[in-house]
């Protein structure tokens, strides 16, 4: 499927008009061939996030879901541990789980029934004749990693080291809010008419986001997810110095609670940022009143705290950790101007939908965040679509933009030398 | 965007295949390299019908379209100027005004709100700090000409002069309909799946009509839109010589009446042709009745009229002009096998629906008409995909239609070398 | 529309990777330039199933499809001969016939009215002058045999000689069902996500059914359509040896009706196979209770018998023939990833709907059958869209499967060199 030749000496004159801190050139976001290349170097080269541990509560349970051409399944196997397989049969090569999730004994194709054990062993193959020997044949498995029970994946057969440092810095943000205990109480999926780094652009940067999002903005600070912690200005504080003091009476409650708080933006080439950031109003979570979503509170706490946590990874996901519930998304590329963005609601395990939580007031804030969103990264595309479009320069408020694209910039130039 | 290099070589074979009165051989409809080069050229370098002046009747009316990949937008400025803008936005590239028609004070990109003048100059740009100057961003203007009230423009930064002798010579065939002065009554678009050449070749001959358009041709005599206008042939007067007689009596009123009628027909290269022709029948209208479909008449006419004045235009338009209202027909290519027709129905800016016309009375001949020949020239795309076809013959009555295809081979080779 | 020269060195390089008794490399499946490929090579050099004479029982009768970019017409002349046009007027290329069934007494294109025989001579083009002469065009026609009352249609010029041995050996086995004298009962068409190999290779091979198609072993023997008649295994026999006993009567009762038997297996490189298979529990058709679907019996048979008549070709056709229906198959690609798949159930051309026979009776057994196909083809499609893909074995009982992707590979290499 790799088409990365069609590109000929095309891509190195896209990447002679790229200039820092502005918005890529046209190609990168229209051209076909191009997006063929990102699927065989970013999404084939480095680690992308794939799913939570709450998708696969048992062993036996798999999810399973597709990234442009290659289906995938992650499985917990019967030792518990967790493992991704290219979804397809050694035999004829039929796809073997359904989209979605599911729970299996053995993983049995439905076509002519060669049964795999959990960890992608050949077990048994019908009809093949006695000279056949299935131990020469198991299912294709794929780099994967837990990290604090967020499950990224990578296609490559010599995955980058990276992925150590940033479980090594996350997991000590995440490991407290026990994700193992949570469940899927819902999910939604949007497919987007535009290309996925729009979609990134969109989520590194809330300077559209008071004409853009009123609903988001309720429990929020102007600044939107924090951007220049140092420099936030509110709109609920009548000064900057409110919001700091503000901060600071949190850090300590933060500190009693032994919840990590210190951001970290993207450091040395590392594809993360965390933050903790106070809620406006005293939310308590990103509800569209501010009021919580679910009544069971998740594990660090033991009544409302007004902060979510919130972690961006490149080069596809996001996700907001309240008291009461988790919000994680992820996008996936479908073609060059048509993206998939997945959001799950997770909950503690043991909530009860209509008595604990009421999935429209749980979901809403972001149901309708996310349709706004949408109509803007499609939008975007269809502008930059235009034979007239030049690449603009981003505002300081969207240094994360910038740093997402020049991020990207780094994985294609060091994957196609 | 630009494609034209995957052609390589192949465009000369293909126009080495073009014989004279021929309908051109198959890569000319089928073959999408040679769209996205007719994109690039065709419609790239020269004039093209766009929008009419009853679109955008008051300073800050807009009108948006998409033409292939780019969307632009019509708009009349504070100063009554009439200018074109490719619509996306000079921060992010985001498009800026929503397809269709609207009213606005200031240009402002719903995305981060960088607000521009309606003669395009940026005005102010927020959070992008003390150092930016707006004045170094202006939104990209659009070649454009308004003849007689029909508006074309061109993607080019040097647009053909043609445009100018061909203000001069339509000018006076139109002037005198005062289109500022109508309102669009109503609006059809129809995607057709079929190359765009093929419905313009489709409108440039009605050797078809007797056989497949029985609503158009109550009024029209059978030479249809007056292909030799000398040796018409009609089906309301027993001979040639009534049809002469009558078209000496329609052409004293009309000298009375101040109305131009000297037949021109695409004269030195030139993309234009116009005739007025007497209605049979007594028709006063293109309507399924031959009467008046807004009893409102245009601004030449006192009483009733029995004529029509047509303009048809290469690339991608033609006009017809009764004594009551303007149907207008616009052609935008999609794709190689799709394309848009968008129909317009102008009447007197104080007409009133439900009492001086009727929409359905008003818009049913061509409505009709439309789809005919929508199932006309799919099926005319769907056996020109065949192998088997060859490039056939065109007849006498078809003279236009020839017209049109060695104009385009003219542009297409002009273009390419 | 010949795209091959797309393919460069490529097509080489995926035949290398090609082993005996594997399923063949991604390429050959998902890649569009080797569909167009195959479409320029096998669907144009080698013969193809396209229509049974039912479909045009009198003279004037025709029927249409298309073939990828052909649109096509096989027609009763006025002499009774069978033939096959392409589906393309003279003048301007407009599809001449609709798609499906009709009547003629002329051939004219609703176009301009342009006239043909039934033999493909045009007989008049209106309004082309004086100096026309309808003498020098005629319709393509396109090589064309009736085998049994199967039709069997080839676009190259010089269609293999292997058609003329085929028919030696299929008629004598169909001819006594005097197809002539069915009609076409019912049709169902079924446009499947997947590659047209996949669906063939699905067809040749039986493996798979008594997991997937209840409905369809009703009336048959484990080995499904007697993969190995010489090795089968029955769920009703106790032991082979019953099955051999089984076998050994009806030959007889096959010799008394004067039913010819004798199975063949694709011999000397040639595309087809035929056998007769004894039905299990004493059913008499392809129905779910494996009662009659007709009460009105086909041409041999004075009473029910419990045997069916199967015939498989190659590239692109199965057909079942029972005592009391028939059920044809024809695959058509319409890409690389997505095929249409048309059955017809002919029954007795005196045959009453309601009376002699129910269509959702006589249908119900293909039309689950199908739709269990569809489902496996398209899974088998998405697995192998995989980058983890990888050809694997074939079993025993994949031997026909086998047959047809080593047919398939040695066409392709005759006829890329």
């Amino acid at each position: 499927m790799q088409q990365t030749n069609k590109l000929n000496g095309q891509l190195n004159n896209y990447l002679g008009e790229y200039t820092d801190n502005h918005s890529l050139p046209s190609p990168f976001y229209t051209n076909p061939d191009v997006f063929s290349m990102e699927m065989a170097t970013v999404f084939q080269q480095r680690w992308f996030y794939a799913a939570c541990v709450a998708d696969i509560p048992e062993a036996g349970s798999y999810y399973s879901f597709n990234l442009y051409n290659n289906s995938v399944f992650i499985i917990k196997d019967d030792d518990g541990k967790i493992r991704a397989f290219h979804n397809t049969c050694c035999h004829r090569g039929s796809k073997l789980c359904d989209e979605g999730t599911g729970d299996l004994a053995k993983i049995v194709c439905p076509y002519h029934q060669w049964t795999y054990e959990l960890d992608g062993r050949l077990l048994y193959a019908p009809k093949m004749g006695a000279d056949f020997d299935p131990s020469k044949y198991r299912l294709t498995e794929i780099a994967l990693e837990n990290v604090g029970g967020l499950i990224f994946i990578c296609f490559s057969d010599n995955p980058p080291d990276s992925i150590q440092e940033v479980k090594k810095i996350i997991s000590p943000y995440l490991d407290v809010y026990k994700i193992e205990n949570t469940k899927v109480a819902a999910q939604s999926d949007l497919v987007e008419h535009t290309n996925w780094k729009l979609v990134m652009e969109n989520n590194r940067e809330c300077d559209h986001c008071n004409s853009n999002h009123p609903e988001l903005m309720v429990p929020l600070y102007d600044a939107g997810f924090g951007a220049g912690l140092d420099d936030v200005n509110s709109n609920v504080c009548d000064s900057n110095d409110e919001f700091v003091q503000l901060y600071q009476t949190k850090r300590k409650e933060w500190e009693e609670l032994n919840l990590k708080y210190e951001p970290i933006d993207f450091p040395n080439d590392l594809w993360l940022r965390v933050a903790r950031l106070p809620l406006a109003h005293n939310a308590v979570s990103h509800t569209t009143d501010g009021k919580l979503g679910c009544q069971k509170l998740l594990a660090p706490f033991k009544k409302p705290e007004t902060s979510s946590l919130s972690l961006w990874t490149h080069p596809n996901s996001w996700h907001h950790f309240m008291c009461d519930h988790i919000v994680t998304f992820k996008v996936m590329p479908l073609a060059n101007n048509q993206t998939l963005v997945r959001t799950k609601w997770l909950v503690d395990k043991d909530a009860e939908e209509g008595k604990d939580y009421d999935l429209k007031h749980l979901m809403n804030c972001w149901i309708q965040t996310n349709d706004q969103d949408r109509r803007l990264v499609e939008r975007n595309y269809q502008g930059i679509c235009s034979n007239a479009y030049k690449p603009g320069p981003y505002s300081p408020g969207e240094m994360f933009v910038d740093n997402f694209v020049s991020w990207y910039v780094r994985q294609i130039k060091d994957l196609n030398t």
